[in-house]
């Protein structure tokens, strides 16, 4: 699978939610599925709200990065750009909003994304998570382009 | 230091984020200082976003589990009684809103949480970040009672 994450240049690829040169961290990874972005993700047994259920922090995580990751892929898209090409696109978030429709069980969990404005620096994408066939969570992110001032 | 989350009965005291029995877990504490609860935690290494600032998951996180502790707090304060007396009060996220307002330097962290508003089985809590004495992120919970179906 060709991820957005694995195209990060290597200076932002610590991130503990989708870093892939963060050892202890989650590595999510992202792609395209036509106009949707898609991150699979198998919680740890011991990522429990209460035994059996995803605990809402993890919920919040996943949406964020798949959303900052889904938010530059989509720069890249809208530019008709190479996700390897240079400037790079690199987004943090502004806000994350999370609706808890029902309690997430702890299976694989799917989540999937759709960019719902590009304004600017700006990119608004909506984030529904799914388990077992059923939408759990909905998030929405503002996602912007990183600051000068947050690179390493 | 008398934590909200030591009162938790042991059914829901697995949560990655504050549950006592959860090894894996933040294992938060909160208490009341007035009428704002505080929590203190310090990152480990690794929850990074880039290098020296931390990722915005955990933060999500941290804001999570601080209000709806919070929460459970409130409303047994609110009908004068102890935390270990019986019924028990339980929240769960209905929703979360986190405004990243500037980067977190990854130092210990104190959060810190209002009563907005409590309303049936709705408690809604704010809550300021703070990261060497300065805000870099605030939130806004919803958090209602855990339902029956929730609990194990």
């Amino acid at each position: 699978m060709d991820a957005f994450q694995d195209h990060y240049p290597e200076n932002v690829s610590h991130c503990f939610g989708c870093g892939r040169l963060n050892g202890h961290g989650h590595q999510i990874k992202t792609c395209w599925d036509g106009d949707e972005s898609v991150t699979r993700f198998m919680p740890e047994p011991y990522h429990t709200a209460v035994p059996g259920f995803v605990y809402g922090g993890l919920i919040a995580s996943l949406v964020d990065c798949h959303s900052t990751g889904t938010a530059a892929a989509a720069m890249y898209r809208h530019e008709g750009r190479d996700m390897d090409s240079l400037p790079e696109f690199r987004f943090v978030t502004g806000s994350l909003h999370v609706d808890y429709l029902k309690p997430t069980p702890l299976v694989e969990l799917e989540l999937r994304g759709r960019v719902v404005e590009i304004k600017g620096r700006k990119v608004v994408v909506e984030t529904s998570v799914i388990a077992a066939g059923r939408e759990t969570a909905r998030g929405r992110v503002v996602a912007v382009q990183m600051p000068e001032s947050f690179r390493s």
